[in-house]
C-alpha cells in the first residue's frame, strides 16, 4: 500500500493528447494511486474507474478530507478486489482537480490556470488517459477494468476503444449514453455554478474567491438524484432537525435540508467548480451509439473475447435498469460474453457505493471465473 | 368575462388574519378574477385553487405575459366548468406577488417591502384568505372547489377547514403532506435564490437588481420534476438545439437546455423570488395527518357531506399516484364519498395542465352527478 497522497506522473509530454473535441493537449499530469503489485506477466491489473466527483483514493484517505477512500469497502488485502492478488491501479480522470490536468491547471501556452480555456473533453478523451498511464506502468493488458456510474461509462468507453487492452470489464449502475433527464439535471448544477457571480467566466483562481455558493446548489441538486425518494423517506422522511416544531422560517427545519445543506458546503472544498462543469459536460457528451449509426451493438463487437459484468439496482433512478439493460443487450447482440443482474436495493444510485451482498456476490463470482477463465491462479503477486 | 386586470379587494382591515405560524396579518390585499354570474341563491360558485407559480388569470391572459389564461382549456363558456352555468372565482395565493398581499407588498408599520419581515405562511393560511374573499363576494358555500398540485393542497384544507361551505372537491396529482425529496427540490430551489448576492437577505426591492439568475436556477430545478423522464426523452431526447454537432463548449448544445434556460429566464419577469421561498417553504410544511396525530382520515370526518374527486397521473413522479391514493384511502375512511382515479399519461406531473380526455370525462361526470345531487339544474345564472 502506499502513501495516501498517491502518485503523480506526466503523459502526453512529447506526442500531445488529441482529444473528441478536436484540440490537443501537452503535457497531461496525471494523479494516481496503485495497489498490491504488478506480477512478472503483468496479468494481475485491474484498473478501477471513479465517478464525477470521485478521486484516484479507492482505498486510502483523502488528501483533503481526511475520510477513507471511496471504495475500501471493496478493494484492499483480503477484499473483494484483492490487492494481496490484484495490482490495483485507480487515476483522477482527466478534467478532474486532483492531480490530474483540468480547468485549474496551469495551461502551458500562457502560464495561467486554464479556465474555460481548457478544451472540452469527453469520457473516451478520460479513458485514452488511463490507457496511456497503463503504458507507463507497464500494464499492456487489464485483467479487470471496473467502474460505477461515470465509472461505468469509462468502463464502456474502454470497451469500444481498447478491447484488445481487456479480459473482463464490470460496469455498475451506469449507461451508454446520457438521457434528457440527465442532462437537464446536469445544466441545472453549470447554471448554479455559472449564476455565482464569483465565477466570474471560469477565471477566479487565485486571490479572488471561488464560486462556492453556486457549487454547493449544484451539488446540492446532484445528491438527490443519487437517493431514491425511498431512501429519502426512510432516511429522512419529515423529521425535524434538532427543534420540536417548524421554525416558520427559512433555517434548515428538516433534517433533509440540512443534509443537503451539508453535502453543498463540504463538496467546495474538496471540488473544483470548473471541474464540475467540464466533467459534468463530459458526461451530457456521452452517447456512444452515434458514432455506430445508432447500433449499440456495434460498438461492442471487437470486445467479443472480453468477460462483461452489467450490474443495475432497482431503486436507481439516475441511470436505472433500463440504460444498464440495454447496454447488457447490445453486447449481446454483438456476441460479447455478458452477465447482467438487476439487484434489488432502496437505496438509489448510491447503492453502488454501499453495502450489498448481492452485488458483492456478482462481483466476487465474475472475479472468479474471469481468473480461471485467464487460466492462472488468482493469487499471483 | 371581466377585464383580464382583475379585481383586488383588501380583506382583514378590521379583524387581522390570525396565521398558523403565530402572527397575525391586516390588511390583505387579494387580487382575483370572476368569471360568469352569482345566481339568485349563491349556489353556482366554482373555485379555483392554483398552484406554486400560478394566478388567478385561469382563464383571462396574463397581465405581463400576455399569455393565455393558465386553464382556459378548461375554464369558460360551454367548457368543462362552464361559465355559462358557473360563477368562478380564483384569486391569487397569500404571499404571491400578483395583486395579493406577500413580501414584495409594503409592511405597514415600516412603510417598506415586507421582505423577510413577511411572516412564514401555510396552505390552510392561504385558504383563509379564500374562505374571506368568498364572504366578500356573497358566496356562503361553494358547489366546487377545484385545484392541481398545490391547488389540490389547498383543496384539500377547504375540506379539513371549512367542510360546512363545500358541496364538492376536486384535487388534482396532489398530496397531504410534502415527502423528503419534495421538500428537497424546494430547498434546493431556495438555496439557489438565497446563493444570489442580489437577493441581499430578501430586501432587494426597489432599485437593486432582482436575484434574477438564483431564481432561473430555482425554476430550472422544478421544472425538472414537472416533466417525466419520458416526457423529456419524448419532447427532447438528445436533440441538439440549432446545431448539427455538439459544440464542445458550455452553450445550450441539447433542446433540453436550451428549454430550460427558457423556463428559468421567463419565469423571472413574472414571479417574485421571495415569493417563491415563501410559497415552496408553506408546501414544505404541509402535512395535514400530523395536525391530526397522524391519522389523515380524522381531518377528513367532518366533511363525510362532500363529494369529492381525486385524480393522479401515471408518470407523475412528484405527487404520484401513491400519495393521491393515500389522501382518497382517508376519504374512504372517513365516510366522504370519493371517487378517485389515476390517468395513464405519459406528461408527468404537468399533465394536468394539458389536454387529457380522461381527465376531462372524469371531471365533467364528477361535475354533472354533484349538480344533480345538489338537486338544481347546472344553468341557473
Amino acid at each position: 500500500m502506499q502513501t495516501p497522497e498517491g502518485h503523480t506522473t506526466t503523459l502526453f509530454a512529447e506526442e500531445a493528447l488529441q482529444l473528441d473535441g478536436g484540440a490537443s493537449l501537452s503535457p497531461v499530469e496525471v494523479g494516481y494511486t496503485t495497489y498490491g503489485a504488478l506480477n512478472a506477466d503483468a496479468s494481475n491489473a485491474v484498473f478501477i474507474c471513479h465517478a464525477l466527483t470521485g478521486d484516484q483514493f479507492v482505498a486510502s484517505n483523502h488528501p483533503i478530507t481526511g475520510k477513507s477512500g471511496w471504495w475500501v469497502r471493496t478493494v484492499g488485502p483480503g477484499k473483494l478486489i484483492d490487492t494481496d492478488k490484484y495490482f490495483v491501479v485507480c487515476s483522477n480522470v482527466l478534467g478532474s482537480c486532483l492531480g490530474t490536468t483540468g480547468p485549474r491547471s496551469v495551461n502551458p501556452a500562457t502560464g495561467k490556470p486554464w479556465g474555460l480555456e481548457f478544451p472540452v473533453i469527453t469520457i473516451r478523451d478520460m479513458v485514452r488517459v488511463q490507457a496511456a498511464l497503463l503504458d507507463r506502468l507497464g500494464v499492456e493488458k487489464l485483467f479487470m477494468v471496473i467502474g460505477g456510474s461515470m465509472g461505468g461509462m469509462q468502463v464502456l468507453e474502454w470497451l469500444t476503444t481498447y478491447p484488445e487492452r481487456l479480459h473482463s470489464a464490470v460496469a455498475i449502475a451506469t449507461a451508454a449514453r446520457h438521457t434528457a433527464q440527465n442532462i437537464a439535471f446536469h445544466e441545472v448544477g453549470r447554471q448554479a455554478v455559472m449564476a455565482d457571480p464569483n465565477w466570474k467566466e471560469g477565471q477566479y483562481y487565485g486571490a479572488a474567491p471561488n464560486p462556492d455558493k453556486g457549487l454547493a446548489v449544484a451539488r446540492m441538486t446532484a445528491h438527490i438524484t443519487y437517493l431514491s425518494e425511498d431512501a429519502l423517506t426512510k432516511k429522512f422522511g419529515r423529521n425535524l432537525q434538532a427543534r420540536d416544531t417548524v421554525s416558520f422560517g427559512f433555517d434548515a427545519d428538516f433534517q433533509v435540508e440540512s443534509y443537503l445543506r451539508h453535502q453543498g458546503s463540504t463538496f467546495v472544498d474538496r471540488f473544483d467548480a470548473n471541474s464540475y462543469l467540464y466533467i459534468t459536460r463530459a458526461m451530457d457528451y456521452l452517447d456512444i451509439s452515434s458514432r455506430y449509426s445508432g447500433r449499440l451493438a456495434d460498438a461492442f463487437k471487437a470486445a467479443a473475447h472480453v468477460r462483461c459484468c452489467i450490474i443495475s439496482f432497482s431503486s436507481d433512478w439516475l441511470y436505472p435498469t433500463i440504460e444498464n439493460k440495454t447496454v447488457a443487450h447490445a453486447m449481446n447482440a454483438a456476441g460479447v460474453p455478458v452477465s447482467f443482474a438487476e439487484i434489488e436495493s432502496p437505496h438509489g444510485h448510491d447503492a453502488f457505493l454501499l453495502e450489498s451482498p448481492e452485488m458483492d456476490a456478482m462481483i466476487g463470482g465474475f472475479v472468479g471465473a474471469a481468473a480461471k477463465a485467464l487460466g492462472t491462479s488468482e493469487a499471483t503477486s
